[in-house]
């Protein structure tokens, strides 16, 4: 990962130097330009190699998308914006499963298996624990040698850094990068160990939970919560003496979610087994996926939920805003602390303590 | 609940003209009268006759808790304040299920069960559908004839207006007061359909849901998630033509439960079969409580439990505010709305929505 950082210093660097060119305007940037007139031919150039499909130029816009430089996230602003009206043509997918459930494996045998029914993949990773492992997840692209060659998939390890609010984030704006470069299905897997899935759910169309056979042992490192999340579980390695585990398993979960409710799209969570490393079973779970877009495209809940998910990110974006920004606040610090503290000690209500401690932050504002 | 609504314009003006009053100090309130000179005396009454136990002080206690007059609040939050230190002392407990599981009767003859062992016993009801229902859940307390008359049983119908928070922070709050006044148990009852579940979790030490036999269909009216949250299901109604259904259902969901991660506490959430009609299995229920009580007693989780919400309530009733500040801002509102087309339309995106708006926010703070 070493090398990942240097190229984001150099393309950080390339930007800056590019900040001070002389510039010529590209209509379909005219948007992002009323607000800014600079950088606009270095922002030019990243649109029109995005657009043209070129993996490079996609890779750099990503690496500055994902910088914290100010200047870069400014020019990635007007990058993402010009983007915009070319994404949401893909089908964006969320892989989960705890380490071991072979993701890894699943996403590169099935993730051919699509590209060679013709589709042009991008392969992203969610992982907020990066921030110590430098991008575990994806991040050790050899495992998935034969992917990572083929010219129609694109593979990102995770941003390597930064709250899971800001990997949540720059995995969105590299989900318009890529549908803008031209990929029409978007994977983005995630470790099923933390609160990552919420935030995946807020960025993808399905949602796959990857499992082993075996019953609720394996289950122990997924987080309560994400199995009701999953469109469809799968549990992998169903082959040789695993078989019949395998089913056992499958037939144990269709209990469990049979006794979930229906979710409002009118699809039927469903289970599968599968075979990454032997490519069995992987048509199947493509089959249930488009059945799954046919019923929500058909009956509005695709479009639907991405209405939502945007409109939700705007107000995520503005609550986490506002508490970060009280939390946060240098002059409070202390005085939440002894509030928590008198809370604890039940010499004050915590309904009462948060009315004084807002009164003081709101007066700090003024 | 006309005569109810009275009872608090009564309570509320009488606390009105109690203002008036003068004041001698008590000192179980020296704290709350540090920052509150007046009132004193008003309060005193209060706090002296909910200490005694006096069932008529605290239902006007309670109804000045849930009064939206400021002067009432006022004096609710010096009274809340000074039975603070007299509350913590019941085990609470969040019940709830689908319409027609039989809730009321189940609280009824399990309650009266309590009450045989010695118990004194508040029911509380959390309902933000009460808002139109004026407190459909408990409000008929005919449902209840035995337990409302019962000298150790205190039935409090759901405050029957205000927002879900609202609502939660007046049922927390009564909690305080009914523990000061004596009370070793309080039921909090939610119909589980809604969000509801979630806030009463914040409340509640131990959480039951009431099912119905019969496999996954009764669920279709559970919200997703509740099933997660329980520490105890019970399939009531096991009588009769009932009994084998409802062993099969226990079965059914002893699987699913399985399959779903251990508690952090060490518990492994339990299903049982009861009649409550008939009476039939409720000691068993009561003795998985008391054996979660034991064990989370003993791992440090109960109290644990308890700070975690505290602080919880701490800091969501600030997350809450900070965000309604924003969001219900009158100058803010047409511009959101604004951004939220150009959000949809791909204009923009809904990071830099957020920015934009959050920036004319803080400026219209200053």
């Amino acid at each position: 990962m070493a090398s990942e950082e240097n190229k984001k210093q150099d393309s950080a660097l390339s930007v800056q130097q590019g900040v001070e060119q002389p510039s010529s305007v590209n209509p379909a940037l005219s948007k992002g330009l009323r607000k800014f007139k600079k950088d606009q031919f270095e922002v030019m150039d990243y649109v029109d190699g995005i657009l043209k499909g070129d993996r490079a130029i996609l890779s750099r816009a990503i690496t500055l998308v994902e910088s914290a430089r100010p200047q870069d996230q400014e020019i990635a602003r007007q990058l993402i914006n010009a983007c915009l009206p070319h994404s949401g043509n893909s089908l964006r997918l969320g892989i989960t499963g705890v380490p071991g459930a072979g993701k890894s494996t699943f996403i590169e045998s099935f993730g051919l298996h699509l590209i060679d029914k013709g589709h042009k993949l991008a392969v992203l990773a969610i992982d907020p624990s990066s921030k110590r492992s430098k991008g575990s997840i994806l991040g050790d692209k050899t495992r998935m040698e034969d992917l990572s060659v083929n010219p129609n998939a694109f593979i990102r390890p995770s941003a390597s850094a930064g709250t899971l609010g800001g990997v949540a984030r720059k995995t969105r704006e590299t989900v318009i990068l890529c549908e803008a470069a031209g990929f029409d299905l978007v994977l983005i897997e995630t470790v099923g160990v933390g609160q990552s899935e919420t935030t995946v759910a807020q960025i993808v169309d399905f949602f796959l939970l990857l499992q082993l056979a075996g019953g609720g042992d394996e289950l122990q490192g997924i987080k309560r919560g994400i199995m009701e999340m999953a469109d469809l579980i799968v549990i992998n390695k169903a082959d040789g003496d695993n078989i019949k585990k395998a089913e056992l398993s499958k037939r144990e979960y269709e209990n469990a979610l049979h006794l979930f409710p229906a979710l409002e799209n009118g699809w039927i969570p469903k289970v599968l087994t599968a075979s990454a490393f032997h490519s069995i079973g992987l048509q199947p779970i493509w089959e249930h996926i488009e059945e799954f877009v046919r019923l929500t495209q058909a009956n509005g809940h695709f479009d639907g939920k991405r209405q939502e998910q945007s409109i939700g990110i705007l107000n995520d974006t503005i609550s986490h805003a506002l508490t970060e920004g009280f939390f946060y606040h240098p002059e409070l610090k202390p005085l939440l602390a002894s509030y928590e503290k008198q809370v604890l000690n039940k010499e004050i209500s915590p309904y009462e303590a948060a009315q004084l401690l807002l009164k003081k932050y709101f007066e700090s504002l003024k």
